[in-house]
């Protein structure tokens, strides 16, 4: 059973309060190469798991998705992302990922963001994902970057005026527990490799990957971003039925 | 033109003197984990790219390939690999890696151990190795960790009494100088993600991906390189054309 953080009250009001649940997509700075890597969205059948407040879930339908199913594990997040709607061709459900089961061949797109990283299995997951897409269906997701899951700290290093990343046990897989807007959230550490023969071990070929930071752009317009380039934050994956 | 550092004789010193110059393939600690992700190679056709001392070009032979090419831009590590060997089925070529040629469809398999980061550009070579591959080719390949190569000042520091890898720069692509068996060596970091991209580019499917530490039983044997673990030292690739 995944720990179902996002509806631990103090998490929420913390999540709550970020800019990327404030100003859904636009507030989330790796948006824009996420959605590079998407499949054209006209006339498809799209489900995002951990859909959140469902921002990714409405977007999906103005850009012309026939229909949209929303999974998330939180009832909080789940109830508001209802209240944010009323398109009949948009759906939710609550669902915990790692006991997901979905119809055969029942979507063009699997969509997932900054999702993954919670759960313990995803071998089984990627099995289903694999299947419930049509031939030539495209499984498209972030994660919070192994490098940034890896260590016991996870933090900044000041050397020389310079911020440096400590990396320690990349390649000690399993649950790290940190005190991000609560205490006690437990994340999964996996390697990129692990992700990707994952990955093709359920039948996907690897169509592209992002290790994201900010662009010069993004940069110039926060300046305290300039560190995420030193190691980046997340990583974006494109993947084919 | 890529440097060729095998040929200043303090380097050169330097790396006849190590482990994997003296023992071979057994010299190298992730020899096991690569030699996992080759395919048969009983009467195939096989080009080791930056073949050094020509060890893995004489495993082939043995392991029954048919035909091996060794290519190098180091004339010292191609004297010493002539040396050792009187088989008319291994040849031996000097040549730049970035400005490269091969026949279509000439070989099966195209094998290259640590040498890949030594050079500037990758995307003509890449598709070099693409067209020289018969269809459902390898392409199996080491090289140095992006972790590894990505930081100003690579090395450990000691937290606690824990060792941890100070990364930066990691989204900064490009060469790094460090001085490795000899001063002014030249590397190019380039991420994960630019690798698997250029292959992907080039036509290539990605089979498998390694990022290779040291497995239990080696760090019981060589309690030294338990840190190896903290971050991965190499990065293991397997493609098909």
């Amino acid at each position: 059973m995944t720990q179902n953080v996002y509806d631990n009250p103090e998490f929420f009001a913390g999540y709550s309060a970020l800019p990327r649940s404030i100003h859904g997509l636009d507030g989330a700075p790796e948006w824009p190469a996420l959605r590079a890597m998407l499949p054209e969205l006209r006339g498809r059948r799209v489900v995002d798991l951990g859909c959140g407040f469902g921002w990714f879930c409405r977007f999906a339908r103005e850009a012309g998705a026939r229909q949209v199913l929303g999974i998330d594990v939180s009832e909080n997040m789940l109830a508001r992302a209802r209240e944010m709607t009323s398109d009949r061709a948009i759906g939710y459900r609550r669902a915990d990922l790692e006991t997901l089961t979905l119809d055969d061949a029942a979507f063009d797109l699997v969509y997932s963001s900054l999702t993954l990283h919670y759960l313990d299995k995803l071998a089984v997951l990627f099995r289903q994902i694999h299947r419930t897409l049509v031939a030539g269906g495209r499984f498209v997701f972030s994660i919070e970057h192994p490098i940034y899951t890896a260590p016991d700290r996870p933090g900044w290093r000041t050397e020389d005026n310079r911020e440096v990343w400590a990396v320690d046990r990349y390649l000690d897989e399993g649950p790290r527990t940190t005190d991000w807007l609560a205490k006690g959230v437990v994340k999964h550490h996996r390697t990129i490799a692990t992700y990707l023969n994952l990955l093709i071990a359920a039948g996907f070929s690897i169509l592209r990957m992002e290790e994201w930071g900010p662009t010069d752009d993004q940069v110039a317009a926060h300046p305290e971003w300039a560190c995420e380039r030193e190691r980046p934050p997340f990583l974006l994956v494109a993947a084919a039925r």
